[in-house]
């Protein structure tokens, strides 16, 4: 399988995925077409949020298609070379692909060889569950299961500061929350300019920026750069 | 209909709920048997949790008693004075009192006369859905409705600021998010410190923080202090 897990879409100073490009560009082998999946974006169109997309990667030179827009998405996943699900609301976007009898069908066509390319709420929707999302719930999902085609909880935009003064649980206190019910899990704390690179076999962390491994009983482990997670 | 929904617990510099005593003491009216829910509690066990409580509010003397604790929490509530819902994570409060069949009675004795008190996701408790809460997903309480015996929708721990450099979502953003899928509601941003009192058939805003009011479509009003929302 092949997955490319962004924190983020955005660095402070650089362009909409920016930093993502020459990521993406080194995963592509040869891949052109794209079926774009815009259900998080909620305040925005999806015919928007396509455009944008296709203006931040236009030096890839992709075919880049909202799966909004084709007239048989699950024909259209069979067909396409990668599947990218963009950032904003997790809640809508799992509800929307599990709406849509997406879920399987997307499984499916990443099993079978296509990239999967996802930032923010599109990284949480490649685990397990959404349950590390930090997203406010605004729609039922109907079920925290996501795809499970990544096999760790990846929490994006990883931060532990908060806002001076606020008293509100910080990240690590949340992810805490999930671990004490469910201890076999391990969290990634995936910061924001990181990503996780799923490529012949190996699930490899990129990135500059300091990332942590949370599990049950144990303090966070700041993993090294390049860190293999399998 | 007697209610004190509070942002929070804690204000910077000052004890566990410690300026909550004065404001729950002014609406107690000789009210004195508590039963404490404290489902929303995670990392903490339920009695040290209900016994952190107990000595925040020892001034007041209060006769508190867990809703976990007692043999028959459905009686207990049909004769409990207060009832008083602590802060933690929304979604496992929620999973809690459903699955415990603890809703419908929870209502039932606020509706006869109890007061209810609540802070962070207890305040989100109160509300028709916990679709604002700030809180991490840890767990799928079965559905997002709550106990509306307040009709707007509270945003606890109220803040617009993020960690310098952070790209995540804004407060407010999420909030709009909200209210694009559901334009007829109103969400009241509560920063910490604050808090709304029903009481009488009235629903005021006390604390010295900013309030803000979300409707769609519309920009942010900040109320002002001592606002009655009905």
């Amino acid at each position: 399988m092949e997955l490319l897990l962004l924190s983020n879409s955005v660095l402070p100073g650089s362009g909409y995925l920016e930093f993502a490009v020459p990521v993406l560009q080194k995963q592509l082998a040869g891949r052109r077409k794209v079926l774009f999946v815009p259900f998080a974006g909620v305040t925005q169109s999806w015919d928007a949020y396509s455009d944008k997309v296709r203006a931040a990667l236009a030096s890839l030179n992709l075919e880049i298609s909202g799966i909004h827009d084709v007239a048989d998405p699950q024909a259209a996943l069979a067909e396409a070379e990668i599947v990218m699900v963009g950032g904003g609301n997790t809640f809508n976007l799992l509800k929307e692909c599990r709406a849509r009898g997406l879920l399987e069908p997307i499984r499916q066509a990443v099993k079978q060889g296509a990239l999967y390319v996802g930032w923010s709420a599109g990284s949480n929707l490649a685990c397990p569950t959404i349950r590390t999302t930090n997203d406010m719930p605004i729609t039922d999902p109907g079920g925290f299961d996501a795809l499970n085609l990544f096999p760790l909880q990846i929490n994006p935009h990883f931060t532990n500061a908060l806002p001076q003064g606020h008293q509100g649980e910080t990240r690590e206190q949340r992810i805490r929350e999930l671990l004490t019910l469910e201890p076999t899990l391990e969290v990634i704390g995936l910061p924001e300019g990181n990503w996780i690179s799923v490529s012949n076999g190996y699930a490899q962390l990129g990135g500059t920026h300091p990332t942590l491994l949370f599990r049950a009983d144990e303090p966070a482990i700041t993993l090294p750069a390049d860190h293999r997670f399998f």
